[in-house]
């Protein structure tokens, strides 16, 4: 984190692309909540129909502009919290017209010439960014970045299995009001008595699966699939976690076998880590690793039954790491738990970091 | 699966200890509708305070009789579906009167001279039963077995990493009403917006932690514990799972290490399994092995996203088997996704199963 602590030098002009989205929302949170960097201007842009709007940020009120290669004029540092295809067509013109973008979606993150950050791991890559684009990585990802990279400095990560219990809202708000629909259509009734009677009964409650952002119920269910269907029967999260890891870290040779299972869960993404490393790691070693990352907060306490889960974390801009265990019969291996909001650290906040991280390297 | 094809024998008699609870219930369904063995006599036991009721079997009313070392003369196999406590006192009092005692509690699982059997993986043990006493799995170790089996004959197993989505059944009903009433004190509410949110809702709805079967509220979340803890912060479920797979399929020296995790299902686990072998596997080969068993519902067409999630599978005796895929980075190795009900298989139908095995080896 950085701040603009030159007084005379001209304040950087940030916006925000997608201010009216979800993750924009608890974007335009963490500014308020993080004050900081005195920005010289934040212009919130959005699609033409969210044009107009007036949102209060850091006290003033500000009015959404519509999306345009002029929105971008003047601007240092845009972040975008958009789908792909929009950043895919709009990051590279904010660029142009000389802002750096940094993008959230998944369209440049595994582009060579994109830096991919976790600004705790890589800051460092901020600095060399060819296209005026720096990306922010996917939210299953993150959860575990942190943890990961400070591991990794001391006793170098060679191999993970990862296996994720993700939450609706990362499926957007539509996800997580099907989540909540489907308890209410289910609440009262005893359910998982017999095989496909969840999914009747939300069919009955008008709630059929095909309109579901989900494919099979979330309610009383887990459901081991995010994303589509990649080579060799692999998802594209599952193949997320693989190379954004090798990106992020830097170790182009991981290994990686991750399983991405979607829970009923509104907030916050957890992931079984099983972490091999080249040097041998205790557990009292990880603890104070853990424990001396400003961006981690350890909960490991077993004799006291304390961990973490995803409830305590929502809206926490930290990863909540526990459950450290050394394998009994693996080398050099530890087995955590993580927990991760996946829509602060997961998205807005890593991406805000960044952007703070640019104000002295623009 | 044996019947007792000789007509002259004498019918043997069986008796289910334990016959009103939870699993015994299941159990009694699971005897009604597997009519193969006809038995002599079935013998329903259970606490003193539930002796007499009457329970149909098989179209017979049949009384319930009180836990007593008579309650078992002439008793052939004992089914034991009772706590730890009452099996460790009682499944030897069993095996002293002549019964084989089929115990699904944890009490003897370990002992050296106690088999621990999955028929379709180790049948073959039932015959050495120095004790008398044959145990069950615990249900987690029992999701995965039939499958893992199927491959160690072809490929030999030697390294497994395993999550597991445990659901609440597994706790026994209270766990079960615990789920559910902290659903519907949190029904219409907006839960997980902030850390902490869900606790004060169940606190304030009158069902506060200290009083939950869970150490963590279970509704809308993830907790990372089954059991107790053991040595070096693992807990008791993660050290069945490595000590019963390692048992049941024969191989003292597998690599294991799992993290167990309760999810909001009500019943049936699941399980993400990363299985190293000795020689080479693909997925072809796995889904025709697993095509191949009888106990085994292949699902795994990610194209039409099809794969087994957990309401697909409760009161089904197989377990379900999908998202097969050929880890990208380790040789040699599967990752797939195993749903089974936790109370059929992963309790009372495997016990079952062992009682109809030993009808021809008594």
């Amino acid at each position: 984190m950085s701040t603009n602590s030159d007084a005379g030098a001209r304040r950087p002009v940030l916006a925000l692309v997608g201010a009216t989205g979800a993750v924009g929302t608890v974007m335009i949170d963490i500014m308020n909540a993080r004050p900081s960097v005195p920005w010289g201007e934040v212009r919130l842009i959005a699609s033409p129909r969210s044009a107009g709007r007036k949102i209060t940020v850091r006290g003033a009120e500000l009015t959404v502009v519509a999306l345009s290669a002029e929105a971008f004029d003047g601007v240092d540092i845009a972040m975008f919290d958009v789908p792909d295809e929009v950043s895919a067509e709009w990051a590279p013109v904010a660029a142009a017209r000389g802002a750096v973008a940094v993008d959230n979606s998944g369209a440049f993150r595994m582009d060579p010439e994109v830096p991919l950050v976790v600004p705790e791991v890589n800051a460092d890559q901020i600095s060399a960014r060819p296209k005026g684009i720096i990306a922010n990585p996917n939210c299953t990802t993150l959860s575990m970045m942190a943890a990961l990279g400070a591991l990794h400095r001391e006793f170098e990560l060679r191999e993970l299995v990862v296996a994720s219990y993700q939450a609706a809202s990362g499926g957007g708000q539509a996800a997580i009001d099907r989540l909540y629909g489907e308890l209410e259509a289910l609440a009262g009734k005893e359910v998982g008595v017999r095989a496909g009677d969840v999914a009747e009964a939300l069919e009955a409650a008008g709630l059929p699966l095909s309109e579901s952002p989900f494919p099979a119920p979330l309610a009383f269910n887990v459901v081991p699939w995010a994303g589509s269907l990649k080579d060799e029967g692999w998802t594209s999260e599952e193949l997320k976690v693989r190379n954004e890891s090798r990106k992020i870290l830097g170790i182009p040779d991981l290994k990686v076998s991750a399983t991405c299972v979607r829970v009923p869960v509104v907030t916050t993404h957890s992931l079984a880590v099983h972490a091999t490393f080249a040097r041998e790691v205790t557990v009292e070693q990880a603890h104070k690793i853990f424990a001396g990352q400003p961006t981690i907060v350890l909960v490991d306490d077993p004799t006291a039954k304390k961990f973490p889960t995803p409830v305590d974390v929502v809206g926490e801009d930290p990863t909540y790491v526990g459950r450290v265990r050394q394998a009994l019969d693996f080398p050099n291996t530890l087995d955590f738990f993580v927990c991760g909001d996946n829509l602060r650290k997961g998205a807005a906040l890593n991406t805000y970091e960044i952007a703070e991280e640019l104000v002295d390297r623009l």
